[in-house]
C-alpha cells in the first residue's frame, strides 16, 4: 500500500480538528452572543472555500437564531470604497489563512463604518484574528494539502457556535454539536459508498452539485473541490437556481449530485428534485437526506444522519473522500492541483 | 429573408420600452428616496434573470448610493419561516410576472416582519405589485418569448431609479439615463461584433462569462440565457470567485465572455483579467470597458460606452443579440427553450 496524500491525512484529522476547536471556541460563544444580541444583523465577509463555510452561518442565524445574516460584497469596500453605516451590525470575516488581503482590508473598511468585527480564522497570529474585535480561532494545525479540509471544517464548526451563541443554550443541539467527532470519526472509518460515487464521477460527461438552505454551502464547496483539485467542469447550484431553468439542460449526460439534510422543511422537497432528475435521464449520486431520498438516489452516501441545524459538519466528510479519491483515480495529484497556491490574494488595489 | 423570431421582436423594442419604463418610475423616485432614507437598508428578493437584475441594484445602493443591500434568501422566509425583525429594512422584491409564489410569498413575510415592501414587476395588476406597499411597474407589455430580455433591461432600469433615488439629484448621471434609449438604439442598428461572437461560441468546448461589481450581474444574466436558450453548459462567475480558484482550469479549450464597465475602480482589473485568461489559451471575447480593454481581447463587442453606474442598462444588449442568433444557428428556437415555462414557479411548500 501506498503512502496515504496528505489531503487524506488531513481529512482523517478532522475528528481531533473538529474537538479541539469546539473546545476553544465554545468558551466563546457567551462573548459573541452579547455582540448579536446588541448589534442585531450580522455581514459575512469570506471568498473560495470560507465563503461556503459562511453561507452556512448565514442560513444557521437567519433560521435557526433570527439573526438577519448576509453575505457582503468585499468589492464593495476594496474597490468602490462605499461609506455605509454599519454600526447596528456585526462582521464576521472568515478566511483559513487571515492573510488574504482582501478579506483583511474589508475587516478593516467595517470596522471603520462602525462595524463589531469578528474574525474566524486558523490562524492565530495573522493580520485578521489580530485586528478583529473579537478572533475565534480555530485549531486545525498547519494544513500543508492545497484544498482546505481540516480548516474548512473548522470554519463550519466556527459558524455552529455563532449560529447557536443566541438565545437560551438548547442542550440537546449542544449534546449533538460536541457528538459530532465521532459521528466524522464514523463515516471516515465506513467510507460508505465512496467507491461506487467515484467511478461514477470518474466517468461522467457533465456534473452538477445542488442543496438547499443550510446544506447549500456544502453543496457549493463540494463544487469548488471537484472543480479545483478534480479539475473537472462542475456547476454549483441553488435548489431553487436550478429548479428556476438550468434543470431544463439536464439528461443523460449529467451526474447531479444532490446534497439533502435528514430532517428539515426541505427534505421532501430534496427527494422530488433527485426524481425530477432521474425522470431527464441523469444519474443521482445522493448524500445525507432521510431514508426515502437515500431509496429515490442511484447510488447514495450517507451523511452523517445529523439534525439539519448540524448536518453540515458531517455531510461534507463523505464528499472530501470522494474528492481525493476521485483525483487519484484521474491521475491527478490532490495535495498540488494545477495553479492553486494555498493563500489566495485577490487583488486588492 | 425570414420573419424574426419573437425574442429579436422583443429586444428591438427595448429603446420604447425603457422610455415608456423610465417616464412612468422617475416621478415615483422621490417616494423611494424618502423610503429608503427612513429605513437605512434594503433586502432584495428574486430569482433567475430578476436576481441578475437585483444583484446590479445591490450594488448600485451601495457603491452608488452609500444604502446597506443584501440578496435575501427566499427559503428562510418560505421554508424556515425565520422570524426576523425587518423594521429597519426596504424589501425591493423583484419578478417580471408578479406571480412566481415563492417573491409573492417572501413579500408577505418581509411585510409581516416588519419591513415595507417595494414591488418591481411587469405585471400592474399581479399579486406582487397589488399587496405591495409601493409597486415600481414596468411598462415593457406582454412578452412571449420565453427568454426575458425586454422585462429584464425594463427591470434593470427600475433598480437604476432606486439606486439613484437617495440623495440630491445628480443632473449629469440623469441625463446620461435619460439618453440611454438612444445609446439602446445604436447598439442594435449596429450589431457590431455580434457575428463574430457567434461564430466563436457555436464551436466553443467550453464557455465562461465573468463580470464584477456593478456589471456582476449582467455576466450572470449572460450565462443563464447561454444555459438556457442556447443549452450549452456555461459557467458564470464573478471576477473574484475565478480568480480565487477555478481559473486554474481555464485553458485553450475554454472561451470566455468578460464584461466591463469603461470607466470606475474595476476597468484596469478587468483589463488584466482579460490578458490572463488569454495567456492561459482562452479566446477572449470582451464587452464594453475601456480601450485598453478592448484592445486586450481576441474578440470585442462595443457595450454602449455607459459610465459604470448605468452601464448595465446598455452591456447587456450586444449580448441579448449573440444569445438570440447563436439559438438560431445551433438549430434552436430562442422563443420557446427547451423545458422552461414563462412563469416560473419553484415550489413555495
Amino acid at each position: 500500500m501506498t503512502n496515504p496524500t496528505q489531503m487524506a491525512t488531513e481529512v482523517a484529522e478532522q475528528p481531533a480538528v473538529l474537538r479541539s476547536t469546539l473546545d476553544a471556541l465554545m468558551p466563546l460563544r457567551e462573548q459573541v452572543g452579547a455582540l448579536l444580541r446588541e448589534r442585531r444583523r450580522v455581514l459575512l465577509v469570506a471568498r473560495g472555500s470560507s465563503d461556503n463555510a459562511a453561507l452556512y452561518g448565514r442560513y444557521l442565524l437567519e433560521a435557526h437564531a433570527g439573526v438577519p445574516a448576509a453575505m457582503a460584497a468585499p468589492s464593495v469596500a476594496t474597490h468602490y470604497e462605499a461609506e455605509l453605516d454599519l454600526s447596528d451590525t456585526v462582521v464576521v470575516s472568515v478566511s483559513q489563512s487571515g492573510e488574504t488581503t482582501e478579506i483583511v482590508q474589508t475587516q478593516a473598511w467595517a470596522a471603520r463604518c462602525g462595524a463589531a468585527t469578528v474574525a474566524v480564522t486558523n490562524g492565530a497570529d495573522s493580520a485578521l484574528a489580530r485586528e478583529a474585535g473579537l478572533a475565534l480561532v480555530t485549531t486545525a494545525g498547519r494544513e500543508l494539502a492545497v484544498p482546505a479540509t481540516k480548516t474548512y471544517l473548522a470554519q463550519v464548526a466556527a459558524m455552529a457556535v455563532i449560529g447557536t451563541s443566541v438565545g437560551p443554550v438548547d442542550a440537546s443541539l449542544d449534546a449533538v454539536l460536541l457528538g459530532l467527532p465521532d459521528v466524522v470519526a464514523g463515516l471516515l472509518a465506513a467510507r460508505d459508498g465512496v467507491d461506487a460515487a467515484v467511478e461514477q464521477l470518474a466517468g461522467a460527461d457533465q456534473t452538477i452539485v445542488t442543496g438547499r438552505g443550510l446544506l447549500m454551502g456544502t453543496a457549493l464547496e463540494t463544487a469548488l473541490k471537484l472543480e479545483e483539485t478534480c479539475l473537472q467542469p462542475v456547476r454549483g447550484y441553488s435548489y431553487a437556481d436550478l429548479r428556476h431553468g438550468p434543470i431544463s439542460v439536464v439528461d443523460e449526460d449529467v451526474t447531479a449530485i444532490v446534497v439533502a439534510a435528514p430532517d428539515g422543511p426541505l427534505s421532501g422537497a430534496m427527494t422530488e428534485l433527485a426524481a425530477d432528475l432521474r425522470g431527464r435521464g441523469a444519474t443521482v449520486v445522493g448524500v445525507g437526506g432521510d431514508p426515502s431520498f437515500a431509496g429515490g438516489c442511484d447510488l447514495w452516501l450517507p451523511g452523517g444522519d445529523v439534525t439539519e441545524p448540524l448536518a453540515p459538519l458531517a455531510t461534507i466528510v463523505p464528499l472530501q473522500l470522494v474528492v481525493e479519491q476521485l483525483a487519484r483515480r484521474l491521475g491527478l495529484d490532490p495535495d498540488a492541483p494545477r495553479g492553486l497556491s494555498k493563500v489566495t490574494r485577490t487583488d486588492a488595489t
